[in-house]
């Protein structure tokens, strides 16, 4: 099979498992519900769910326990997203050609839409519990899901992103900081991916540390693009990091040595899954993909 | 012993352990921990953690499993506050006396500072697994806490209130909002409580009913205080409801009505406690004082 075909036919099936714990637009707060799903429609490729289900796979788990855990984190993404794109953080009117939430139903309903996702996942994650009678796995993914999503994890690195937003930052800063915003949620992906599937500790620090690798090669190749793409190559504005006086791994390395990164990043990873997973072939070949994206 | 002291006392218990659960203001995201743990310690009698400490001991509950998620509770309903506050929301620059959060550390941080205490909360709720070999039952309080403080529970009613600023709301959106918004965590608290102290499902479904009767009671009195008390005895603007052309219970009952119905949900409420945990001398004590408080 093709490979886009393969990664199409991967994020529906992501995509069909969260649809189905969306909530029904129904009662007193059906505009809040019609909010909050609209944030989570309008949105991406399901990565994160993807990655969690091939992890499980990877570590031979099997049936649905990891279902909920799928929509959760993609849920605390979206939430995420919302938030970000307020006035008072980056004040984006569009997100993927659609209008953010909060142009589309206001300031205070996408306060409330991002803080219902937030809550709502740990509902969903919840289910999990019916699901299985391994309680203490359900209660270890539960634990990796807020500690990946909160203080230590991703709200941690927005705060730092947002303290920082026109003041340089240094270099042990900006790592935190691509750390916690967009490694810490990849790593909750491949972490709960292997709980679920009854990985054992040692297992599970493994995808955790392909999944940080991961994360930090795809946001270096992040900075990267901005410099060498085009417009037209990106679909969005390039050198915006420049224009925004941003500090990045290409301003702190340069274009070599941020590349050189990229590939260190990716090589620990690579061969990490290699040794961990060597049967995860999809995984793999997203892994690659990501890293080596031209947008 | 003097009821306040009584009181007194219970609140600095509760207050113990909501700040033993506080994390450390420390590492690069320093700025946003200094934030969220401002907004818990600025607030309150930490009625909700002492409300599911007692319903805990009232079942015949014993050890520890209960303190993480009084602190839980308590973070979620300060996050709630934070956001409460915003400018997009009520606008307010002070709680209590002190500055709101958003005023001290500025909307962006105040936003997140909000999500965080939410996602912290169950952070939190999870090290409750280690504290019991009962995971189901953690599972089960887990699933509570974010049924009642989620779409279904005081987001839910925020949203329909957010949604009416300015707008007159019918009977049945009220009872709605009133439920969600201001019952929904005094439910979990009592059922929290019940569930890990083992209690059966028809017992905790008391523990919700009984919450749920003097969350109702607690604030239909809060609408009629606003209209029978004078600044000096309330300590905060009176006739709010009237100048803000708000719908209460008072305006579609009468003065009363709304009486008549605070006695009726009391009532319930104590019967019920009466019968299901006859021994909760001081949490009886303690609803008394809450519905028929002057201020």
């Amino acid at each position: 099979m093709e490979w886009k075909e393969e990664l199409q036919q991967h994020t529906k099936e992501a995509e069909k498992v969260v649809q189905g714990y969306l909530p029904e637009e129904t009662g007193h707060q059906k505009l809040l519900i019609e909010a909050s799903n609209y944030s989570v429609l309008v949105g991406g490729k399901r990565l994160r769910p993807m990655i969690m289900l091939e992890s499980f796979k990877a570590f031979g788990g099997t049936g649905n326990v990891v279902e909920p855990f799928m929509a959760a984190l993609e849920m605390i993404h979206s939430g995420s997203l919302v938030h970000d794109d307020l006035p008072c953080m980056d004040n984006d009117e569009y997100r993927r050609g659609n209008l953010t939430t909060w142009k589309k139903y206001g300031y205070d309903m996408a306060v409330l839409a991002g803080d219902k996702l937030f809550i709502y996942a740990f509902e969903i994650a919840a289910k999990a519990f019916a699901l299985t009678d391994r309680a203490d796995l359900v209660g270890k993914a539960i634990s990796i899901l807020a500690n990946k999503a909160g203080i230590y994890g991703m709200i941690g690195g927005q705060s730092v992103d947002v303290e920082y937003t026109d003041r340089p930052v240094t270099k042990s800063q900006l790592e935190f900081i691509y750390e916690l915003k967009t490694a810490a949620l990849l790593e909750a992906a491949m972490m709960i991916g292997a709980v679920l599937a009854g990985a054992d500790d040692n297992q599970v620090k493994a995808a955790e540390q392909i999944a940080h690798h991961v994360g930090m090669a795809f946001q270096i190749r992040d900075d990267i693009l901005d410099v060498i793409s085009t417009t037209e190559e990106l679909g969005k504005p390039v050198k915006s990091d420049e224009k925004n006086n941003k500090t990045t791994y290409v301003t702190i390395y340069g274009l070599d040595g941020a590349s050189k990164l990229v590939e260190e990043y990716s090589h620990t990873a690579m061969t990490l899954l290699d040794q961990v997973c060597p049967n995860a072939s999809f995984l793999k070949r997203l892994f690659e993909y990501l890293i080596v994206r031209k947008k």
